[in-house]
């Protein structure tokens, strides 16, 4: 699935390859790009589909595409803010209201009236409103000369500032977002929601239908959608900006949009960075989601009630371990790298041949080489401390947070870490203050294999290993700390809070203890790569950028960021394994589907499903392929016509795509969506939801 | 299970540890130690438990037990070599056995009469005829002031040599083993089985009720057991030892004696060892079982033919993973190496003060330290090359073993690796000759996972990564291979075993190859362990051995070896998380405990038992817990009484015993059993198996 996890897997690559002929990595070629709102592929919507929309068509879709902040994208889909994403990014909220007697995520919802929706606890959705660059502003914050630390806290300060006056001024959450590595700052607006509220959700059978096996594969045969609303003031938010809805759905060849949040791309990553990644970070990463889906899945195993408790986590570590593979896999095929080396070649031998751009550019690539080597000495102390992996646990992430929002609290806002800049307060407090529930069983069997994780990494003899092990064994030690910290209660929280700095230094709650014990270390590898590998990898790429302006021209797009972007391509079929994939699959299929597995897990559809077959249309289709460019993040995102109607919705990549990281290629790679008709008749004829059907688009 | 895989957790160790003052670590207390059946406890068991049984008993006792060389114990209950083992020793024959059509292993199996017993494909058995020790030999071969390389080559000569000599004069089955890491060596000579057939198994849902989540645990409801036949010129054997049989089982209390095959343990390995093991090897082994372990659930929820293909691969991995698990939790807990540290000292101190000790043994701490030093230099590429991981596939570890006998085959037997000496060639052709099926699907992907991993640990611009990838990425590499190579048909093996190293070295197929291309290097960091490595931790052992013996006397016992080793203790229930755990559990309580979990796989009871119930006496004892001294390879070990009559058949530990491998306590750590009655109920009532139950113990 595409939420944020989702990054790139490999079947047949040099195939692939021989399509893409991306000559300089950012030129784009095809229905390639992740384009920016306020720089859309104007040129090539022209002069490859004839389609020349005026600037309010792009206003209009910016304004009805809704991110959800946990990792994912959405939209709005009537007047009445009700608004539509994938059950897989719904899931968070879904296991956060769930309890052992009402399971939201095995048997799905639907509210029969708006007073039946349910509030989620913590759930907040962001609306782009308007961009504006400051890339003058911050550069011409850090002096000329500064050093990188110099550089580094200048840098940030201007940017907290910004988004300081910004948010004042216009009661936006205002992001500075980092561009092309470094290469431009874009100052995004975004209209807040807080009051969201559960209003239909299908069971996880047939929204998550085919599980594991099923994901990143195609043919495919998901209900993969879910329904929340947006409220202000107790009520309905009226909203202006929303999609109309296509009852035709998307018609095979016809060009569609996708307007969503794609959550990271490497494509600009110079090969020095990209060999980092396949050698040091990813293969780290790949090996803590393996070991934690062995210990979440033998959790689960040991009861129902445990596998409900530790469901959304699995899924998200199985998903996020499915398409690292595929990276990895990516990065390890030697033809992948041989192109990305040709490219970098090509447009250093472009910078050479260019008096102006040798002089600015010209050192660049050792540049970052330089800041990754860096980062290859501290990236598992950054794993471990200030990604907190070794002390994994709601618990302690609560208490770090309410530390450092203490300590931080004391800085003026310029200086503050980014998190805590006061404009990003309200977005955190809604997440330290979530009431979703905490299961200490769960919690304690996590923190014992993050404190294990963290002997063997850091060594047994290691100070602060043997300072939070306390001459314990890691399972005492996270089984003493569980047990005795109060931080599952959000009133402890609160008043901890209210105490400020003083009170968390006197509390005697270890796991806050723990947070204190921790924090000096941690923030000193923070520093390090703040300062010795983030700001000179930004000095650098924004070096490399201004290169590939000169040599490519603006119309260019920057690797993707979690921020709203526009992508564009057809409805369209591939040939793959020797057989021809079809542009879409029907609810008959997804019977079809079930029955060649027995209707056994997770190939089970549910009974709502079976018990209202014969009333379906089965030719109706049900999932779709595009060539929109995507990646994880988007998933949720609509997909819309020339018209700008609704006609499906993202809800994954098939394996081909995930090379997409790295590499775009159209040949067998596609964006797989929910198609608008199948959603239709579902909410109709198997869920009663006609409540729901009759307002779409309107 | 405690077949070969399994080694050690902790669950609460430092309760255990005040328990366990294992002062010299090798001196036993209470019912600890894994004996040798020529230096038994004697003293011991007559001052405990009043026990002095005649030599003859022993030697009945030996004889009656059966070796699994796949990795487990077994016993003669019959005078027509009927074998009983457990379910998940038996089932890598059930396994190899089965097919799309016919699955042993979720099915079970009855021959209803001796013509049905089914021949399996590779399976060895041995029984331990006599033992010599040979120290004086082995030692005397080894020139005084030979360096590290010339003794290591002269004690594998005179090894090899013994055992030739031996095998011919006896026409068994002849080996040298290395026991107390070097300090003593013995001849064992075995009788060898090779026509073995299957005559009974249960169903997997039985053998191995409550799957991963209930293994290493107790209570416990399983009927781990599988049964073989022993056949010799096409008739069933003719057993002058086996065992009788106790119809009324193990009693509460009641002193019992184990006798199997211990795989391996831990206990005297010096603290610069331990530290190894948990700060390199075992992180590495636990990464890749993990890692595996995805890898085989992800291929075996595809279908249920994947998980048919796969099952006992997962089994194996998951068994390992959880009590490699207990072992790094166990090394983990400073209180245990603390433990261990004393230990040490206290025994370097008493070598220091004794002047002929001082002379022979002060220093070997030092040179264990200095090779295990080289170890973790190395310990990587044995990992990768030599143990094989990069190249992960059933084709692979055949080719490599076809192209070594040839090579080998050139050499005198004296000068030959281990494996390939002449009195162990009937066991490798059992083996590389073995027609069970391959499943080129699922060798592809573990293969390609293989290169991947060789891709991260080496390094994509190693030269050997480079040569082996030949330009493809991992996942095309190994399609290419499994597709390409000829392997999986036995008359190819034996045709090319029979062109000897010219047609090995001629062969156009990829895998032998590819095995011809990585044989250098992984001979040469084969050598450098051998060398640098095993030889002077050898020698170090013996002298920290001699100094045990002058310390302690000479009634001890060695780490475990994979060879016939006594235990001996009594059936005894224990305290554990605030609540009593009884000696032992009942049929009816099995029932109980599916019921809790909605007879849900994995604990669903098979129709067999479900529709039987009725004509049980649900309170016969089913599985029951006792001290005796046991680790991974004790699987199938006949539990016996006073009478060296059958009362029980070992299958697992607790998870209180997994640290056992480093140091035996008996306040909670348990043996556990399938109890004798059990088994005779459930062969004549739920599989109407009388023929089987009224030959047990005739």
């Amino acid at each position: 699935m595409v939420c944020i996890t989702c990054f790139c897997r490999n079947r047949g690559l040099p195939v692939l390859l021989a399509a893409a002929a991306a000559f300089f990595a950012a030129t784009a070629h095809g229905d390639e790009g992740m384009w920016l709102f306020n720089n859309p592929p104007k040129t090539i919507l022209k002069q490859r589909y004839g389609f020349v929309p005026p600037a309010s068509w792009y206003e209009h879709l910016q304004r009805s595409s809704v991110r959800f902040n946990e990792g994912g994208s959405g939209s709005f889909v009537s007047s009445r803010g009700l608004v539509l994403t994938n059950h897989h990014i719904g899931v968070d909220s879904l296991q956060k209201l769930s309890t052992k007697e009402k399971n939201y995520v095995a048997d799905g919802f639907y509210a029969k009236t708006e007073d039946d929706e349910v509030k989620c606890p913590d759930l907040e959705l962001n609306v782009l409103m308007n961009i504006d660059d400051v890339t003058a502003r911050v550069n011409a914050a850090v002096p000329p000369g500064a050093d990188l630390a110099a550089a580094e806290t200048a840098r940030r300060a201007v940017m907290n500032t910004i988004e300081q006056e910004e948010a004042k001024k216009t009661g936006l959450r205002c992001d500075v977002i980092t561009l092309f590595q470094g290469g431009q700052y874009q100052l995004y607006r975004y209209k807040r929601y807080t009051d969201v509220r559960l209003v239909f959700a299908p069971e996880d059978a047939v929204g998550n239908f085919g599980g594991d096996p099923d994901n990143f594969e195609y043919p495919r045969y998901d209900l993969d959608i879910c329904m929340f609303r947006v409220y202000e003031n107790g009520r309905p938010a009226k909203i202006e900006h929303f999609l109309q809805w296509a009852p035709q759905g998307a018609a095979d060849g016809e060009l569609v949009f996708v307007s969503g949040n794609p959550a990271k791309t490497d494509r600009l990553d110079t090969v020095a960075h990209l060999q980092y990644i396949r050698d040091a970070s990813l293969p780290l990463k790949l090996n803590w989601l393996m070991c934690s889906e062995v210990l979440l899945s033998t959790y689960g195993q040991r009861s129902e009630e445990n596998m409900r408790r530790c469901r959304e986590d699995l899924f998200y570590i199985q998903n996020s371990r499915k398409a690292e593979l595929g990276r990895l896999a990516g990065l390890q095929d030697p033809a992948v790298m041989a192109d990305k080396q040709s490219a970098e070649t090509a447009l250093r031998a472009a910078v050479a041949a260019d008096p102006r751009l040798r002089t600015t550019a010209a050192s660049a690539w050792d540049d970052v080489a330089a800041a990754i080597k860096i980062l290859r000495d501290i990236y598992k102390d950054v794993f471990l401390l200030e990604e907190g992996r070794a002390f994994r646990c709601r618990q302690f992430s609560i208490a770090r947070t309410l530390l450092r929002m203490a300590q931080e609290d004391a800085n003026p806002n310029a200086q503050r870490l980014r998190e805590f800049r006061s404009s990003n307060r309200a977005s955190l407090e809604q997440e330290v203050y979530s009431p979703a529930p905490i299961y200490d069983d769960l919690e304690t069997i996590k923190l014992a294999d993050g404190l294990s994780l963290f002997v063997t990494m850091a060594g047994a003899d290691n100070e602060l290993v043997r300072k939070v092990l306390a001459g314990k064994s890691p399972q005492e030690r996270a089984a003493e700390l569980i047990h005795g910290t109060r931080l599952d209660e959000v009133a402890v929280r609160r008043e901890l809070a209210r105490g400020g700095l003083a009170a968390v230094r006197a509390s005697d709650d270890p796991m806050v203890k723990l947070a204190l014990l921790v924090d000096g270390p941690s923030r000193k590898v923070r520093r390090t790569k703040e300062q010795q590998v983030d700001e000179p990898l930004r000095q650098a790429y924004a070096k490399i950028a201004q290169a590939r302006f000169a040599v490519s021209g603006n119309e260019i797009y920057p690797d993707a960021t979690f921020t709203l972007r526009l992508s564009f391509g057809v409805v369209k079929g591939y040939d793959a394994e020797g057989r021809h994939m079809p542009p879409w699959t029907t609810l008959g299929s997804a019977f079809e589907h079930a029955a060649e597995h027995h209707n056994q897990e997770p190939f089970n559809l549910p009974p709502s499903w079976l018990s209202r077959k014969g009333e379906l249309d089965l030719a109706t289709p049900l999932n779709f392929v595009a060539t929109p460019d995507i990646i994880g993040g988007n998933s949720g995102s609509p997909v819309v016509n020339r018209q700008g109607q609704f006609v499906g919705i993202i809800f994954d990549g098939n394996l081909e795509s995930l090379v997409w990281d790295f590499v775009y290629t159209e040949k067998t790679g596609r964006a797989i969506s929910v198609h608008a008709a199948a959603i239709d008749q579902a909410l109709r004829k198997i869920y009663g939801a006609a409540r729901l059907a009759d307002e779409l688009g309107k």
